[in-house]
């Protein structure tokens, strides 16, 4: 059994690489779900969806969210009834929030309704939302407190990054599989995604740290970053606004507890020695994936890690 | 000032009519809301949102329901994703329904979004739904009571209408501007809608039949019913499952106690004597309105009324 921890964009790619190499059955995937938010009324779960969207093989992966080929008749037309529209909703999109957002309020969880989607998407693999309670991260910004995606999408990542912290977290609890995923895995990855916005809301959860350290599973991480930057996204920005090195030792640090072996950027080949002193074994190649080649090449090489 | 009592379909073309012979500032419009649902979780107001389409120039005329040359990725989606998709709920008319959904919840009253919504339509005219709250029409038929919509769209109205009831009417409470705009009109116009599904609600709020008994406003009627057919929709069934006769003098007398004229079908001519008795006046002409010219000229013929 392969057990996921991932956020969005960048864990999407090498969940789309792993998809092609494991049995979907085998695949049981822990997702961030502190990017979560309700707009216009319905509840939106962008990294739950895009992971639900790549193995369902409709993602825009061009764009990185999103389902490919979507139209986006709804949300013009909220924009015309006087609502915001710098959340870019596509209209089939718009379909899982209405369908989520409906059981939601019917009392369904979170874990539930995810299952469901993703069985009426065909995806066969198993999509675990790190929580059914509410947790958001929050960003502190020179200009005030605002939600990840105001952060991310309608500010597009440009306010200086003070603070973040995940609200809710301390009393929140693992979705129902969460941690029995984690005791009983044999191997574990953790994706190429933001380790404060992305992982760290997962490591927060209490007993998921614990579980993850405490596993008989052999741990190896995709790193996230090559240089001083993330290969996409501002990882680099909250990292450093937290205190972590921006690079491929700031995440192997910061994973240092759980992780057996890093996978990092043959760029970062400097860093190897100071990674292993922290007991991590480290392997360089190349951690870009563009193409479906670049994906299940990468996946690949991080299964084979399991084999050894 | 011309306040006009109105349902969806039927009465959409007298008011898309009147809206091209009167200053829409001048009018009020009064809608029925007691086929209001929520489906998918969404709060849907067909009726509203036909007068509102209407009367904002979008409207699917041929349909007689939704928005002009709207998709339906949404629904489609939706369907895929499990959910029932007998009701056809266009894209952008989805917009509507994400936005009142949203406001409502946030604790606005219907009339306060549908005043909302209008606006950034562009209608000038006012649009009052009958009540803020909810009043619900119930079908009982030989197979169990179900709502207005489940018999009209799901089940294409073909099951016999035992007996019909508005429930939540007892203790509702006209909407904001209702009550007054009855009081003060100068011109009451009752549409051509379903007696009994339609208008029934409106009548059946306490407060409204005094209103509209007691104003001094003249108050004309157009008849929904050609010889004991409606022309368009189960009308007929339902003023026979309540007791009246399926024909324009049923409709006179259901209205007897406040109409001062009714508009009928020349092919009803025969029941003139018959109206006239109850004491309403009675103008025949032709009440089928297929182009817009019959809509501009049904509806000048009945404001020619108030000019007597």
């Amino acid at each position: 059994m392969l057990v996921v921890l991932t956020g969005g964009t960048g864990g999407a790619k090498l969940i789309k690489g792993l998809s092609h190499e494991v049995d979907a059955t085998e695949l049981t995937i822990i997702c961030n779900t502190a990017d979560d938010f309700a707009l216009h009324g319905l509840n939106i779960s962008p990294d739950l969806d895009t992971i639900m969207y790549t193995l369902a093989g409709v993602s825009d992966s061009a764009k990185g969210w999103g389902i490919q080929d979507d139209t986006f008749r709804v949300l013009a037309q909220l924009e015309k009834l006087g609502a915001e529209a710098w959340f870019k909703l596509g209209d089939r999109d718009i379909a899982t929030h209405i369908i989520r957002t409906h059981l939601l309020r019917a009392g369904l969880r979170l874990s539930d309704v995810t299952d469901r989607l993703r069985t009426h998407l065909g995806v066969k693999a198993t999509i675990l939302p790190m929580s059914d309670d509410e947790i958001e991260t929050r960003v502190e910004t020179a200009e005030g407190e605002i939600s990840f995606q105001e952060y991310f999408v309608k500010q597009r990542w440009q306010p200086e990054v003070k603070r973040v912290f995940y609200a809710g977290v301390e009393r929140s609890r693992a979705a129902p599989g969460v941690l029995e995923a984690l005791c009983d895995a044999e191997k574990i990855v953790v994706c190429p995604s933001n380790p404060v916005t992305s992982i760290g809301p997962i490591l927060a959860i209490p007993g998921v740290r614990n579980a993850i350290t405490e596993t008989k599973a052999h741990v190896v991480g995709v790193s996230p970053m090559i240089g001083e930057s993330a290969i996409s996204g501002p990882a680099h920005k909250f990292m450093a606004a937290q205190g972590m090195s921006p690079s491929a030792f700031g995440v192997a640090n910061g994973y240092a507890d759980f992780l057996d072996q890093l996978v990092i950027d043959r760029e970062d080949e400097r860093l190897r020695e100071k990674i292993e002193a922290l007991g991590i074994k480290v392997v360089a190649t190349s951690v870009v994936m563009k193409t479906l080649d670049d994906k299940r090449r990468l996946a690949g090489e991080v299964l084979a890690l399991f084999e050894k």
